[in-house]
């Protein structure tokens, strides 16, 4: 059977060559004689996996030591509730943009433990965009200021970043963590699932600012207390120890392509190329407005539902796979990240050319 | 490289043939053409693999429709919140028996989230046994009843498990679940970390009693609130899917080898062997006492300290890997979960034989 071209939004595509490295290393890595599923997480073999695995994370981001870098389990909807537990203790209020369902869901989970003030929405706008803020609102006082720096439904992003002086900026990036440099010490937390540019399902990144620890709310719990995790170097139970092997040689393949700066400007190629087609098509619109377009999470439709559908259908059909777009926001999304070759993008245009042509 | 003997207490070893079978699979499921792990969890293809695991646990352990099957992340620490949190919302009172590190950890963690009774402890006698408990003391209008079913670090397991009659009674089985024949009626919710008997590290079994759903705390980070995930199958947020697939791969091994009731009896077998052993050896002594042995993790010493770490690195070359002790034990410690094969329990005996007469 031959491999497609996975467009999913996460879990995504990973690079091949990971997977050729997981099968052949699956029943015995290195000289362990065991797998490394199989391994106790308080031997040196899994502790070397897992020190190079966090190593890698420091140098692709190039995090200061004034950082902690925290793996942990329960996916960014976990961190939804960890984060004002960690961090909602001091002033007991936070400020939130609500720019797609996952901000959303983040503010809601947040309103169980403190005060949440959103300080800017586009939820009226179906979030076609992320919403423009006025710093004036910001209140200073806050204990952190929330973002999601992707919004993977929609497909768009903050092309700057909120200026948010004082106060901690916490952001999500899970659907664009790795796809583009980010100066970290713009931000007092960045966290994301690892299902889209890090690695498998069942990881959860957290890289936290080291002064913002040490203040849980005694109401967390400990497998999610960063302050814990971070003396415990991530292992106070069990950490998901396969997944995070997984991630480690996802990160190997990305230090090999080149690092960040070099996929960025691959990323930045594969969505111009798109987008430029979409503007150019008469049958096939952008969704996301070009002000905050992704790069990573592309989305788009036609005129008419029904030749959505049978554009999604004769695209899997062609091995151009999960191009459905999520029910919130109709239509098609192309989910390209890291792993999705240009290759994969230059099928999917030449697909959409065809399409085009064929239904005019 | 051979594969080793591996006794580590989990994550622990796996059927040789579900890790042949994922690396097979590892870069084409089916005629899906990717990957497991690079399946969204939204799709058909990985629905099916979802619910043939449900299924699998369904039948195995005889569960009824009276009963929800959570398949979640975090652990069973993460549990250890999530218990109080959705259960301890009544009379926010529950009792715990203290029978080793993790019931404590357990019993601390639930303290954070409602009033903790500890009816029976075996903590002064560093948990050699389960301790005694008297039903008399028991608060019959309890939240709900906590036990560990069996202890890995010390070797102890419940041969007659307590009669809380109408207070739910709620047990850790993270090291002896699919290990024995349990009347899953006798429980009002049985968990499980997967890495010991049911697959890798990352995903978290909670088998909860229908009626005990719908009361969750407020402050419950909703996914772990089982009455949301119940109605979500699951899927509230992204789950660990490829750690899943592999439980499902370890599931069918043991459906493969009879199932439950069959495996019991390999495993009333193997620990027979080493306690035997145990119990006619000159130099190896048992820790756990008889009364409340494990079948799963058999603890053993010698008098001298300096000859336990000589055993421990001697039975390392000969490739029975991880048989140190937990440091609060000490010792050694032989964990022989469903898929060690009953071949590498008597390499150890044998092994342990020379040993003596080598060092007598």
């Amino acid at each position: 059977m031959k491999r497609v071209y996975n467009f999913a939004a996460g879990p995504a595509t990973m690079p091949p060559k990971v997977l050729e490295t997981a099968a052949n290393e699956m029943l015995c890595f290195g000289d362990s004689g065991m797998s490394v599923m199989e391994m106790t997480h308080r031997g040196k073999a899994y502790q070397d996996i897992f020190d190079e695995t966090i190593h890698l994370i420091r140098n692709l981001m190039q995090i200061p030591d004034s950082y902690e870098i925290l793996l942990l389990q329960g996916g960014a909807t976990g961190q939804f509730a960890a984060i004002p537990l960690n961090l909602m203790t001091d002033y007991a209020s936070a400020d939130y943009i609500d720019s797609g369902n996952f901000a959303h869901g983040a503010l809601v989970e947040a309103q169980k433990y403190g005060t949440v003030r959103v300080v800017a929405s586009s939820r009226e706008e179906n979030y076609v965009r992320v919403p423009e803020f006025d710093p004036a609102v910001f209140d200073p006082k806050a204990d952190y200021f929330y973002i999601t720096t992707n919004n993977t439904i929609y497909g768009t992003r903050y092309h700057i970043l909120p200026d948010t002086g004082s106060v901690p900026l916490v952001a999500d990036a899970s659907s664009n963590i790795l796809s583009e440099v980010f100066d970290i010490t713009r931000f007092g937390v960045l966290f994301a699932g690892a299902q889209k540019n890090i690695g498998p399902a069942g990881v959860t990144l957290v890289i936290v600012r080291k002064d913002l620890l040490g203040r849980p709310s005694p109401l967390t719990p400990k497998v999610w207390d960063w302050t814990l995790q971070a003396k415990q170097g991530s292992m106070l139970n069990t950490p998901p120890t396969y997944a995070i092997y997984l991630c480690g040689l996802c990160l190997k393949w990305l230090e090999e392509q080149g690092g960040v700066a070099a996929i960025e400007k691959i990323n930045i190629e594969k969505s111009k190329m798109l987008y430029e087609f979409l503007d150019e098509s008469a049958l096939f619109n952008g969704i996301a407005q070009p002000i905050s377009r992704s790069r990573m999470n592309v989305t788009f439709r036609t005129k008419d539902p029904e030749l959505d559908a049978l554009f999604v259908k004769e695209a899997t059909t062609a091995g151009l796979c999960n191009v459905k777009g999520h029910r919130a926001a109709g239509g098609m999304r192309a989910s390209i990240y890291n792993a999705m070759p240009v290759e994969g993008v230059i099928s999917l245009i030449q697909f959409m050319k065809d399409f085009e042509v064929r239904n005019k």
